[in-house]
């Protein structure tokens, strides 16, 4: 059986290179994609000390297809990300729900042998989505999750909405972009000014340093509000500018609990709202939108090696990166 | 200009008994009605310190129409709730979401020299509602916060959900029928297994106990989850049988922070939606919807003097009342 190069975390939290191995016949609707760029994603950093191969943002080219494939062949471009299989029978998989799927394959969890940190990866065909032109793969890598939770996000927004993002990095400027592009006021907050050049000419139209503000002015209330910063907002601050009825999104926290006030919420009738990354009809979706609209993610590239993972997720974990690392083979 | 009887709230915690005059020629659309039955609410309590004429789940008589009246008469029978202004042309008042709107008047906040605590009240006729045959006087006072309330939170749903009622108090009670009669499989949680029959009775297909339980069991997760009790609940009980995009509404909670796990909301795509009481569309057709399914509430009641508002304030406090207090002229 040929083998193939894939970056696992380690418990040293500096991931190591090993081998995988693929069958010499690709069984049911599984597919051999050679990686030609992988993004690196914040989930990413809890799981540099696990025993798993990293990564969930992967494009690459087909090389070989299962038998039960019927739509992708050799050479088709592709990508996938967070959620890689789901049991597609059960009430939520036939809703076009399998992000809520009992038993969804999902990074972290599953599928611990491949990911989107090697040279290649082998999924299944229907979790894979074909990448439109205009697009580049370097491009495209950050949109497998960056791109997918963002767009999720703001499903059922209207053009006539303003929406918030507050937050610019990995999921924030990919935000901002799909918002503009949806038709709606973008209010960028962000701790200080540093980044509002970079966020109006992203297409926010509003720009609000929080750090030492003791009230917000916005130009309209926010009727909905992603959330992709790292630490959790004042919404002391942050509630008087949402709409009634509005809605928050907490995209970019990881552990610990939500402490909203109670009376904010019902006061208003506002909604604070789990949100994860796309169902598949969403996720295409969304790269038809990117690719149209030419949203693109603002990255820095770092090799496909252990050095160069090592640099991508410590820059990643310094909030260095402007604004999503993605990993090319050396 | 003659004059009538209100119950204030006083700084001792103990309502008294004074005097508001009604003009001799009623201006714009403003009715004069004569209290027949008033709800006692929750709210009612955060008030009794408060220099104010408490109550707001009026029922009562038409016994006069200002000259801008255009539906209301000498004689009809009206009920009105927490809200009785808003401005009517804001982008709320125009979506039929007053509740929502800038200038509202809320119970507590505008109007402070009228109540339903009163042997009269004088209020528009544009947030006056006229009571269906089929509810007495009594009934239909607990409908107009506390059937507002459940039946706005309750919007939206599918017959073929799952609702859980977590409390069986002043709204939980009639939540239960209420979501029952909607069609929907009703699961109650309650601390023990005290209030089983009753809810049983009420329309619940399902009991569950919470007190000591380490995992709860329930058929089928549930879609739609109203707090109604008086302490938060525990989440990492209630969490893991919510459905997946199921929405939870903190009912009965008055401040504080709500505190619940992201990963619990996000992982499952759960939301918790603040809500107030219904707007005006929909208490109307709460009122129907209660007089076509004879949902009615349980109540005691209680004189409408001092001693009888101390002793239904007192009861409520100590969470004695079954279910709702009503006070009735003398």
């Amino acid at each position: 059986m040929p083998s193939f190069t894939v970056f696992k975390g380690h418990k040293s939290g500096n991931p190591k290179q090993s081998t995988t191995t693929k069958p010499d016949q690709l069984s049911d609707d599984n597919v051999f994609i050679r990686v030609t760029a992988s993004g690196v994603c914040g989930t990413d950093l809890h799981f540099r000390g696990a025993d798993m191969v990293l990564g969930h943002e992967g494009v690459g080219i087909v090389e070989d297809v299962g038998p039960a494939c019927h739509s992708l062949k050799r050479g088709d471009r592709v990508g996938w990300g967070y959620e890689v299989d789901s049991c597609g029978h059960c009430m939520e998989c036939l809703q076009g729900s399998e992000t809520f799927c009992a038993d969804r394959a999902l990074y972290g969890v599953s599928n611990l042998d491949q990911g989107s940190f090697a040279t290649h990866a082998i999924w299944r065909e229907s979790f894979l989505y074909p990448i439109p032109e205009g697009l580049s793969d370097i491009d495209a890598a950050p949109l497998q999750c960056g791109g997918a939770t963002t767009f999720n996000a703001l499903q059922g927004i209207k053009p006539s909405d303003t929406v918030g993002i507050l937050g610019v990095g990995g999921l924030g400027h990919l935000a901002i972009q799909v918002a503009a592009k949806m038709g709606c006021r973008v209010v960028v907050l962000s701790g200080s000014d540093r980044k509002k050049a970079e966020a109006m000419q992203l297409g926010a139209h509003e720009f609000i340093a929080t750090k030492d503000a003791k009230k917000l002015e916005v130009s309209a209330p926010i009727n909905r509000l992603l959330v992709t910063a790292a630490v959790p907002p004042n919404w002391e601050l942050i509630l008087p500018v949402m709409a009634p009825r509005s809605a928050i999104y907490p995209l970019s926290v990881s552990s610990g609990n939500l402490e909203i006030p109670y009376m904010g919420l019902i006061m208003q009738g506002i909604s604070v709202q789990g949100s994860m990354v796309a169902p598949r009809y969403l996720h295409r979706q969304m790269l038809d939108f990117a690719a149209r609209h030419q949203i693109k993610p603002i990255v820095e590239t770092f090799p496909m090696t252990e050095e160069g993972i090592k640099e991508a997720l410590d820059r990643l974990d310094r909030g260095e990166v402007t604004y999503r690392a993605v990993l090319v083979p050396k």
